[in-house]
């Protein structure tokens, strides 16, 4: 077998090695079943069992109360950014949006298909290098959403904004679920696509509490309607059933790392190495403010756009993958997801550290 | 390893035995990435190269021209029911209904939320146990809509029905797709969810006109507009890309095969041998019209629901699987997709075979 690389990809990502070790255990029969997990019926028991443990282990893991919908639906974060104003926004009423990177305008400017959009905080100004300290409300709010995590810019949400609203809150945690314990009972809808750290793409995680699914329009497609999965557990229509069970894994290993406060400590560990290593360098530098700084999404620079691609090239060489940063912001990006190994953030530490005394 | 069993599910189904072997060696390197085929940037080399051969082996398989575009979408054949009227389903147009089964009424239900629709012809008088033969158009239809196979009730069209309108025909092909040449040419929109014939749930192919791709309002959201899709190369967002990978490995597979003629050749030897079975017997008998049968799902009864029960369960001890059939039709329902071996159809006729014996 071909040893595996680093891989600092901003997502699909890295996954834990034991999950992709029992995925491929069984792709031809799913246990003992003779059938194989890609190839059993989403009515059957084998993978109502793989349905339901992967729920319930999603609960166990962010203490999700019985007021909240847990839901497994398609289209990645981008068709969020449509149901939830189709579902929340209604006739004539105002959603706030906090703007902190592309994401964030992505899904403003989906909402603003469907309702009035009112920016409460932006930090366009310098390039979304931070994360805004004021947001100035609107007057009565249908919700409030936010991106917790700016995989582009590398910034982070320390902890939820202050909402003094009342309203719903709401957001795309996309690029750090369950990197850190989720305080669920303070928002309204979490959602969040698997491919950075729940699993596959082509899955959705949506966690949203039971007064809010009913308040979408009926008149709405089925399928862009919450009730529809929240009636039937997801499984109105077939599911991605191979995305679900992996996500399943995932929370089984997460779990078995100890739970959402142990993966956070290695993620602070991981990433404030890397931080702490770039503050001390002469030649790279972190681009984000330092308060702002997201731990799953490192991003930085030599201040030389030339150097900066040497420097991928140097990485890549050495077995590390996926650094260069993206278009807006250049540079490197190192991304520090839960399945990314600590091994891997002292090996970039060596790559850089080697690159930086021939470099000067 | 345990011993693969016979997998009659109507869906998800059974895979072909290499392409399941063949992700397995790929879940921890993709070729010697060194980077699992789950874990691939959607943006990098080898996943680009994934997604590019899916396609290209796509068109080559049906002959499929640049007048099309070959998508790779999310949300099954359920979004894909809101998704045609959304986008081809003018103001004040009225849109024609072929209605052979559930999936035709669920599309009808999803398109009278957008607009008008007019039901070209229906077989639900008898319980959709056949396919009409004669359609009523209205004057000047935006589109013809029909569901090529209807898994619940075993039946199957023929060919394409006759379109005197000049309007394009869409066709929800979900369970009979590249088990049979498909002469694209005929039609303006194929949609089909993959977890029949083509790979597993949660990824949908849609093949579409070129012209037909404009016709959506761009008022729409984004991700339910097809010119989203086709500008993007399906890479507008982070697609599912564990689904067109396999896609890919089927497409590949089916060519090898020789093939959709060949793969036909075998479907039609595969049906029609359970079919000369159910015509001889004393206790089975088909459900659908002679001339109306599906070479995809083959629906039988004894004529006792009971019966029915035991014969399931014999069949399930002697290891063949998931033949259980829909609650609306009862009975049995034995699913041949192309992945499905001909050594299956040998065992469940012996099988009935022996049960018959038995019970008489």
């Amino acid at each position: 077998m071909t040893e595996r690389i680093y891989n600092f990809s901003a997502g699909p990502a890295v996954m834990p090695v034991e999950v992709l070790q029992e995925a491929r255990e069984n792709l031809l029969s799913l246990g003992t079943s003779g059938i194989g997990i890609l190839e059993h019926s989403h009515r059957g028991k084998a993978y109502m069992a793989v349905h339901e443990e992967a729920e319930a282990l999603c609960r166990e893991l962010a203490g999700i109360s019985a007021d909240y919908q847990v839901l497994f639906l398609q289209g990645g974060a981008s068709l969020q950014f449509s149901m939830v104003p189709m579902n929340l926004l209604g006739a004539g009423a105002t959603a706030d949006y906090l703007v902190t990177g592309n994401w964030s305008q992505k899904a403003v400017a989906e909402a603003r298909r469907c309702g009035d959009v009112h920016i409460a905080c932006s930090s366009e100004d310098r390039n979304f290098a931070y994360i805004p300290k004021t947001c100035t409300f609107s007057a009565k709010p249908a919700y409030v959403h936010y991106t917790s995590n700016n995989t582009i810019y590398g910034t982070e949400f320390a902890a939820e904004p202050e909402n003094p609203t009342g309203a719903p809150l709401v957001c795309d945690a996309s690029s750090d679920i369950f990197s850190r314990p989720l305080p669920v009972s303070k928002y309204g809808l979490i959602y969040a696509g698997a491919q950075k750290n729940l699993g596959p793409s082509g899955v959705t995680l949506v966690i949203i509490r039971n007064d809010l699914v009913e308040r979408g329009p009926k008149e709405l497609a089925t399928m862009l309607q919450y009730r529809t999965y929240a009636a039937d557990h997801s499984l109105y229509n077939t599911p991605p059933t191979f995305g679900i069970y992996i996500m399943g894994l995932v929370f089984k290993w997460i779990k078995k790392q100890g739970g959402l406060a142990a993966v956070e400590q290695v993620n602070r560990d991981k990433a404030g190495k890397l931080y702490r290593y770039l503050d001390e360098s002469r030649l790279f530098r972190a681009t984000a403010d330092r308060d702002s700084r997201s731990l799953m999404n490192v991003t930085f620079v030599t201040g030389d756009a030339a150097r900066n691609d040497k420097f991928v090239a140097t990485a890549k060489k050495a077995g590390l993958d996926g650094l260069k940063g993206h278009r807006n912001v250049g540079g490197m990006r190192a991304s520090l997801y839960n399945a990314f190994p600590p091994a891997g953030v002292d090996a970039l530490i060596d790559v850089m550290r080697e690159f930086e005394a021939h470099a000067s």
